[in-house]
């Protein structure tokens, strides 16, 4: 949330530094770290330490971009403060006043707690006392909250989930006055208002805590967090192990359509960190959700790193909580957005304050690794404590380098053998290909799906989610009904649909138990970067293996992508395979009819969210589809067979609240197929501007590309370009060991190679 | 045209200077002002100027923006020679290989001409040398270009516009190398080069040179250039005042549709200068095409100013050229993009080198205005000649203030009493209401038609024109079906339509003989900017008013802006008044049923190229219409009768190359309507970011609006804001006259005022 006239911080950053006489060290050039906690009892001891707030006070005034955080946050407290204390009685769902009012509630809680023990001023301990004693008089009041649409309704909030939040923020701003209450007032907050709240969201809504679900980890470190401030050790066993009983039936589900209770789960902070992150530091449901679970895994690590040392929480898993912030940041595109996969909304970015604390706990934590400082340098602020002190010291330092993405693999699944998100960069390029595991409640049904980008932009797109969150007048700010209809569907994304159904005919329940397989993923050769998975079980009877190549061809100056999908049947089946290009259509090197009024694609499994706004039928030349988009021209290649129905396509149908994008779509459509293989070469070739009204390599290089050998074993892709080279692009299909040794002979021509895949020239 | 690795610039500016050895004078200090024009005879004289030289020379190295653009060109130039020439048989359209080396050809030639001058390297006038030669070789043979679609066949190009183009620059380097060329060659290039091509676009094709349009000023100044360079008196008389006789019809039309002959007009330079600027600056094509012909309009008073200084070029219509650069920065966004009004392509900015051109001429001419040394800072380059160097001057010398955007009324017509655009700003919004002329053949039919901005970005867009000027796979780069079908039709705007009929029947003859009416333009009062103006002929026996105003309310972090459309008729009618909002809906007060496949709306008149998505029926109610584009929430409120038609509409029927662009509108329609009124409020009144996930005020401000009065004599609005205010702004629409007094009682409320409008607090 920004807020505030930016033209005030300076002012008030002089005030600041005025009241701060007090412990005039500011001048101080030590530049020594940053103290580790120590075992001198009191509060604070949770996120901030005594210590730490020593060290603080230490190095204000020389470490700027500690100073300007601090002045912003001074700014933004010292403004709620001005317009006073409001703690309405509960009423909306996200986006209305009630939910938004004690939303900022707790988020200046906890700035109003830091500034208190960084500035030693009083008015903030008073803010924070005040809050306190007006929400533990109204929480004994309230019933579960009026609205009904949640599992697990809160009592704040329309939802557990967001009660939890409130938690675990003011835990932190109890613990940086607990020192400075009376007594009287402690035990009034812990037993009107701390320890019910506690019980609530977790004896009270075990189908809410007990749980493997970002959900529950909010639940169990909002419990854990306030037990470690009022050292309650029957509160922090049920946050790091769950609670003993819950009386919920296996295969119970929520309202997003994911289990409840699963069988033999291992529970509490520890089953939420021991499954959904993989040894890479994937979190299972996206990297949107990741985003979101950061914070509280972070922040009750941190907590319990500084109150119970002895756990080594951040060695945990082979240290997954800081491979987690890496593998966060490596599913960004250039702009720091994250790659809207499942349940994503886009636009979220690095830049949000809960990948701020990420970082800057990482920083410390996870070794000092100076490329975070890049990352921490563009987010330009840092979190009020010792690890936000850290990154600014390390700032002032001179020890930042940047933070390189590159071509990786992250595997999904607890021992990371439950497939993967491959991402394969190449210059400006990025591609993101999906063959994980289904990602919990919010996973799409979008096996080998995968999506393009250049320099932060989508070329071709991941729908994302179907929601506005936190928009009010968007069904309450909550998934929509299109969630479900269009973008969990196949078809609303880039892969393979079988007779107009969704991989796992769109059933969480089987869903949940299958997941796709690595098969090769080699960026050894930036010039020739592969990646490929296979996936069984989405439609039984049939095999899917995709295979994404970027190529550099040094005569071009961007690389292609060749994107390869093989299908093997029992069945005779339709197949779909659309593409999401973002842009303005330029040509097509195919004949289409463009109906007078679009038509209705089809009836269920998101088809019927699409429009048919055209049709042509491939006579088996290559279907070519050129577009522009934000000045830069693709074009996409396909090899079709005859007869292969080619549909533009529009999103939107059915649609009657307008809360789906309006975005196109091209669809390859094979009938009567059995065993099958699309092939396409996606490029980056040109680019027109505006301003000087010049069109520069405005068509495509690609003469022609085929598809000429297909087997068991092997897949082969021919590609012209029209610098007058042929190569052929060769994938042994059912040995995928480097080592292995190759030949084959296709049209004639012997080949050979060692390996699971081989780039050939021709001529 | 954005070149070559910008990583070798500073490389190439070392070997630049290192080539400058001879001139010796780089060192110096010295910061006087560039010297005028001198009477020594000789070349060059045209642009550059011998003194000019001299003074560049002197400066080098210490005039930074002067010395990145030369180091820049050079590089470019540099790359182009290592390339080698290349001047192919003339084949394509625009967009095509030979029409896109051609160009280059020419820009390479008047650069190098330059890059000869400044840095004393006969390779550069080797080079423009060689290329005037395989021109001279070529251009005899030459038949009239193969492709037949102009009205105007050039020879190098498919239209004479873009020879003229080429002579335009190519005198330039003609110029620049004359004095080093043999006289051999300057006679061979005279007579089988300039003298012919300048005889074939004037006497060859008077259509096209005999005109007022900016196709003919481009030339007429080509043939004057390469008078003044060839001192051929005969030829300058023509450039100047058009050809004595040219054989053509009165009433005869170009392919756009714009009269090629007009009884009794002045031709020639002076008469593209007289008629289409208004005494504002104002040039009736729109900001598009202005941008393009000042650079003409320039070069040639610059030209015509060195050689023939006794003209006074620059005072011709009391400095009509120095205002009209002026108003071409009045006439574009906060981000430097021109408004698109009539047929302009957006995109196009202040950053096109015509209008670096421009601004470095307007500000040597021009008394030195330090708020373009801002705009020439924000262009980041300068031209090479002594225009150029006095901005690099002027921006080393700290004299830059910013070029501050005011609400302004640009008159339109020679005489400025053919109807205006006015611009009302205010905050971070700007209005872009026309109420001018027809704006010769590339005019649109869109009288009172309107068009909203935030922070640059359109809110309610003017779609501007069907084109995608120079790419080649659409439409060969020219003007697209579409742009007569579509874009220049009335219900392709935010204005009134009557009857499904297009203003003057969307014919030419018509409109040009008509404009509107400037009627109230006071924006005295920030925080109450008043436009209001008529519309008498648009449609016979109907007259239109329109009023914008925007309004600041203190309660408010923006003002809003109220439309009042009065429409007083003879007949009843059906009218339209289209709404074109960018963004997605997020909710509407009212109901409506959403069709289940979008109808064609209409059979002709822009009407068949628009989608019926959705449609509700008033109650008699305000209609809201709340949206969310770029992170903003904006709102429409409208004032409506029962039985209005309320109409979801999309861009993008009968189109069968995807040649429009597929956005979204709102259309209020009034069926059996004879005397109307039609009253908006439009407001931005929040923000959402995907980061925070924050909305802040995501809804509109306005409880209530309405039409409370209207008579001939007057027209009444009362709002009732959501601060429990409410007020009533009344426009007098008889009398303008500021001084005034009015009385009215309106629902029993007394009210009074002098001027031709108030806003009045009712509460």
């Amino acid at each position: 949330m920004k807020l505030t006239n930016k033209i005030v911080i300076p002012v008030l950053f002089s005030v600041l530094f005025l009241g701060l006489i007090s412990c005039k060290e500011q001048e101080s050039n030590q530049t020594e770290d940053v103290a580790s906690t120590e075992a001198d009892g009191g509060h604070p001891n949770l996120v901030l330490t005594k210590n730490g707030v020593k060290e603080i006070r230490k190095h204000l005034g020389t470490v700027p971009i500690f100073d300007k955080s601090l002045a912003e946050t001074k700014a933004e407290v010292d403004a709620e403060i001005e317009l006073g204390i409001e703690v309405p009685i509960p009423k909306d769902y996200s986006g209305g006043y009630t939910h938004s009012r004690h939303k900022l509630n707790f988020i200046m809680m906890q700035k109003a707690g830091v500034l208190f023990q960084i500035l030693d001023d009083e008015k903030y301990a008073v803010y924070v006392r005040d809050m306190l004693m007006a929400y533990a008089k109204l929480y004994p009041t309230l019933p579960v909250h009026p609205q009904t649409r949640s599992y697990a309704r809160g009592k704040l909030f329309w939802q557990c989930l967001n009660d939890s939040n409130w938690l675990v923020y003011t835990a932190q701003a109890y613990d940086c006055v607990y020192d400075w209450l009376s007594a009287e007032d402690r035990e009034l907050f812990e037993k009107d208002l701390f320890v019910p709240f506690a019980k609530f969201i977790s004896e009270g809504n075990p189908q809410f805590f007990n749980r493997v679900h970002n959900h529950s980890t909010w639940g169990n470190v909002a419990v854990g967090m306030i037990a470690l401030v009022m050292d309650n050790d029957a509160l922090l066993k049920d946050a790091l192990e769950g609670l003993e009983t819950d009386n919920l039936k296996v295969g119970m589900k929520d309202d997003d359509g994911g289990f409840i209770k699963v069988e033999g789960q291992k529970l509490g902070f520890y089953g939420n960190l021991d499954e959904p992150f993989s040894p890479d530091g994937y979190y299972t449901e996206g990297p949107y959700y990741q985003r979101y679970a950061m914070y509280p895994f972070l922040i009750f690590a941190e907590a319990l790193e500084n109150v119970k040392p002895e756990m080594k929480i951040f060695e945990y898993k082979d240290g997954v909580l800081i491979k987690a912030v890496d593998a966060l940041l490596n599913l960004s595109d250039a702009n720091g957005d994250f790659f809207p996969l499942n349940d994503g909304q886009k636009g979220m970015s690095y830049y949000t304050s809960a990948v701020v604390t990420a970082v800057d706990i990482a920083y410390y934590y996870g070794g000092k690794n100076p490329g975070l400082l890049s990352i921490a340098k563009k987010q330009d602020r840092v979190v009020l404590d010792d690890t936000g002190l850290s990154i600014a010291l390390g700032l002032k330092d001179g020890l930042e380098k940047p933070f390189e993405k590159k071509s990786v693999e992250l595997s999904d699944g607890p021992n990371g053998d439950e497939g993967a998100v491959g991402i394969l960069r190449s210059d400006n390029l990025e591609v993101v290909f999906k063959y994980a595991a289904q990602g919990l409640s919010h996973g799409h049904y979008d096996k080998l799906s995968y999506s393009l980008y250049e320099d932060g932009e989508e070329v071709a797109q991941d729908y994302g989610l179907a929601r506005y969150v936190n928009i009010e007048q968007k069904g309450g700010g909550n998934y929509l009904k299109e969630n479900k209809t269009w973008a969990k569907q196949s078809i609303a994304h880039n892969t393979l649909v079988q007779n107009e159904t969704s991989h796992f005919q769109g059933k969480y329940e089987i869903g949940s138990t299958h997941h796709s397989e690595k098969y090769v993923f080699d960026v050894s050769n930036p010039k020739l970067q592969v990646a490929s998975a296979k996936e069984n079980n989405a439609y039984p009877g049939t095999k899917m293996q995709r295979t994404m190549v970027f190529i550099t061809d040094d005569s071009y100056s961007k690389p292609y992508l060749l994107d390869i999908m093989k299908v093997v049947s029992d069945n005779s089946n339709q197949y779909d395979l659309p593409f999401y290009y973002l842009g303005q259509i330029m040509q097509t090197s195919f004949d289409y009819e463009k109906l007078n009024t679009p038509t209705v694609f089809g009836k269920s499994n998101g088809y019927q969210h699409l429009y048919k706004e055209a049709e042509g039928v491939s006579d088996g030349s290559n279907a070519k589809l050129n577009w522009l988009l934000n000045g830069k021209f693709y074009s996409v290649t396909s090899a079709t067979s005859k007869g292969d129905e080619l549909i533009l396509a529009k999103i939107g149908a059915n649609d009657k609240d307008y809360n789906l994008r309006n975005e196109p779509g091209f669809i390859i459509r094979k009938k009567n197929a059995k065993n099958t293989v699309f092939a396409s070469v996606v490029e980056s070739h040109g680019a027109y501007s505006a301003v000087s009204e010049f069109a520069v390599n405005a068509y495509s290089h690609v003469k022609q590309m085929d598809v000429v050998f297909d087997s068991d074993a092997y897949t082969a892709v021919e590609i012209e370009t029209d610098n007058d080279k042929k190569q052929i692009f060769v994938i042994s299909n059912l040995d995928n060991d480097p080592d292995s040794e190759h030949q084959l002979t296709i049209n004639g021509k012997a080949l050979a190679w060692t390996g699971a895949f081989t780039l050939k020239a021709l001529n």
